[in-house]
């Protein structure tokens, strides 16, 4: 195959196929040998699908293959939720958004590591950049297949800081669309008042892709809906000088200078170009998230895995435990005012952001820490999942040879207009890299 | 006036006002005047509106008196939500439904009395039907102002069986619509995962063209949705010979005999004008609906009083207190666990339903009890409110000169066949009577 299959993004790849450009199962087999290839190294991977599995031939995601994080549940294909307790077991079943990729025409190419549960006791993925270095989580090893060019798209998930967090150590797009846009049916809660899916991709009009095809009304999860119409050939429209609220939250003081600094940067350009950004604050009643958040998580997190731990005390982490315990700790009028908080605050901000199309914020404290134990500082992406407003990583830079990002951040279910934004960002920034693979081409 | 204005049903009088049979102003002054004269003895209101409230003459309710339970906001009318803490409150906004109800043309007649904040302490309305006796509650005074020809329509709420147990109780229609189906925005909660609004009429084609009228999605409220056409003429189509699942529950033995052989007696009546009655007892798996039920009602009411019984400790009843208390003990893991059973029994009881047009179960234990300290046990509505169903009551016979009914119970947003079901039980029953009142005429 002439195609370079690991640079090829969802949409480019999507549209060689349609037009006998690209062979589907030969992009697929090139994939799954970069994947045999260098996936020893970066261990993005829990396992690699049957190519019997590609059947399908048509749709609009004909011959895409698609990395799934292993606490989405695939049929005929292990599903650990990246814990020694469902290390055998092999549903019989897809989870909606996989049964709704295949029916798209996509294929899973494999699945990916997640931190046990998508909570924060990690899994052996490495940085693709620098394999010293945690990818992030607790979508690690999505994150990190997006990176090494293992495959085009990717399904992730994100409580607290999931998507975003790993996007941005890995140098790729991350979108969190608003709560519920994506149906998590079949896919292992963590705590379902928080649980996003969302997507890495290498492009903003790629993630613009993946959620219009994605996005939906589920019986069971009511809360999605389809985004207005895109189609393949259109693209996503860039939203021309977009007015940019610069939320700094009390946490800019503890983010690393290379990240404050590239982000400052990044607002100058934008302003460059024509965009607004404009320093804003949210109100104090904001102040509350971060608590409201982290008790919603551990009480949710404490009813669905107390059973579990108490069925399986030796397979479960140490850091489990305790989020288990911290949530039965906790009376239930206070986790219930913290979902009051939740409902009061996801609708002030509509208002609170009036005049403004999109935050401008940080998705990390920095680069991706050293090592593989600590997953890095999610409480940058906290309130965005708080407030289940749709959120964008994109990538704008590196610091000692690893990925630095921005977070755009938009109104809820208006996550059209923050793709729109982000695509203008995008081109401004014009930053496109990929790391260089020791074991790659 | 020649039209006995306390007679009319709903659908009645506002076909009457549009044919210009019936002046809409006349009709409130009649209605008024008997307020007056009668509601010294019931005690349903609390205040009555300015008759320059009436301005509105246009619409499918233009010219319909309106009673509304004490918990809704109304505009420059008292909002004392039953308590008095809120004695000298006067609302500057309606809430959705009561502005609803003004843009359709139709008018607040007065307020009625609540037991606080729609719990367990009670108000001193008395059952029009036995003056010594409880209406019920906690919509104590909607239910008693439709029964006494009060009003044509009256609002109501309802957390455990706060609509259906009056209803019976005075002997009129009652209506919680399926769980979000009337927004309720402006309306004070008591414990909002199981808080509805309902309405008492004098028939089932009045309670059908009252939620036709109200049911609507709301931004702030989003679960509602308006129900399939319906018009001020065509009325309500009765669902020939349906098939009703006669469900007894674990409570069945608790009830009155008078109660269970009336309900015996008109199950008999639908067979033998050509329905399906079964009797049919719900999986195991159901069993725990009444403590989820008390479980999330009491955590949910207990974030919301706790503030205020702090800030009023010498103004809240003892039994909230006692409600506050109960939810302050309950660790917040066992709460979310009650969400979930809600969730999924929600959901199975659809298919549990297979093959049946609706429910038939009690409304209540009996005829209403002595005394007005106790509004009665509202359990036989609990596992209704908590699956989020649509539930009637059918008025169906007396017992010693009161009122009993039956339930009729749909699934979750299928209120039109629910309505139709009623519709087709009450031409059956053909159980129409109003209390002889000793001030009425």
């Amino acid at each position: 195959m002439t195609m370079e299959a690991h640079t090829l993004g969802l949409v480019e790849a999507a549209r060689a196929i349609r037009d006998g450009r690209l062979d589907g199962a030969a992009y697929r087999a090139a994939l799954v040998e970069r994947i045999r290839r260098i996936d020893p190294e970066i261990r993005a991977f829990t396992c690699i699908a049957d190519p019997g599995d590609a059947a399908t031939t048509a749709g609009p995601l004909a011959g895409i293959p698609v990395a799934v994080k292993d606490i989405f549940a695939t049929s005929g294909l292990p599903t650990t939720n990246g814990s020694p307790i469902y290390a055998d077991r092999i549903p019989d079943a897809d989870a909606w958004v996989v049964e709704r990729l295949r029916s798209l025409g996509a294929t899973v190419i494999g699945k990916t590591v997640t931190t046990e549960f998508a909570w924060r006791h990690p899994g052996p993925t490495r940085n693709p950049w620098n394999t010293a270095h945690t990818p992030g989580g607790s979508s690690s090893g999505s994150a990190a297949a997006v990176a090494a060019g293992l495959a085009p798209l990717a399904l992730g998930s994100q409580t607290f800081g999931s998507v975003i967090r790993p996007a941005a150590f890995c140098g790729v797009v991350g979108l969190k669309p608003s709560y519920g846009a994506i149906p998590r049916t079949g896919v292992h809660a963590l705590a379902p008042s928080l649980d996003h899916v969302g997507v890495f991709t290498r492009s903003v009009g790629d993630a613009a892709f993946a959620l219009y095809l994605l996005a939906a009304v589920s019986d069971t999860d009511p809360h999605g809906r389809p985004l207005p119409g895109f189609t393949l050939d259109g693209g996503l429209a860039p939203l021309p000088a977009p007015r940019l609220a610069f939320v700094k939250t009390s946490l800019w003081d503890a983010a690393d200078d290379s990240q404050k600094a590239l982000t400052e940067a990044a607002a100058a350009r934008f302003r460059d170009a024509g965009g607004t950004v404009e320093a804003f604050a949210l109100p104090d009643s904001f102040a509350g998230m971060w608590e409201a958040g982290r008790i919603i998580l551990a009480c949710e997190a404490s009813a669905i895995f107390a059973p579990l731990a108490e069925r399986h005390p030796d397979l479960v982490s140490a850091v489990l435990k305790e989020l288990i315990a911290e949530g039965a700790a906790i009376a239930a009028p206070a986790y219930v005012d913290a979902l009051r908080l939740q409902t009061r605050l996801r609708r002030e901000l509509a208002t609170v952001l009036d005049g403004f199309d999109a935050i401008l914020t940080l998705p990390a404290a920095g680069a991706a820490p050293e090592g593989l134990a600590y997953t890095g500082n999610p409480a940058f992406c906290v309130p965005w999942t708080f407030l289940g407003t749709p959120a964008v990583n994109l990538p704008a830079g590196l610091h000692d040879g690893l990925p630095l990002g921005i977070q755009l951040v938009g109104r809820y279910r208006d996550d059209l207009r923050l793709l729109r934004v982000a695509a203008w960002c995008e081109e401004i920034l014009d930053h496109r890299t990929a790391p260089s693979l020791a074991a790659g081409p």
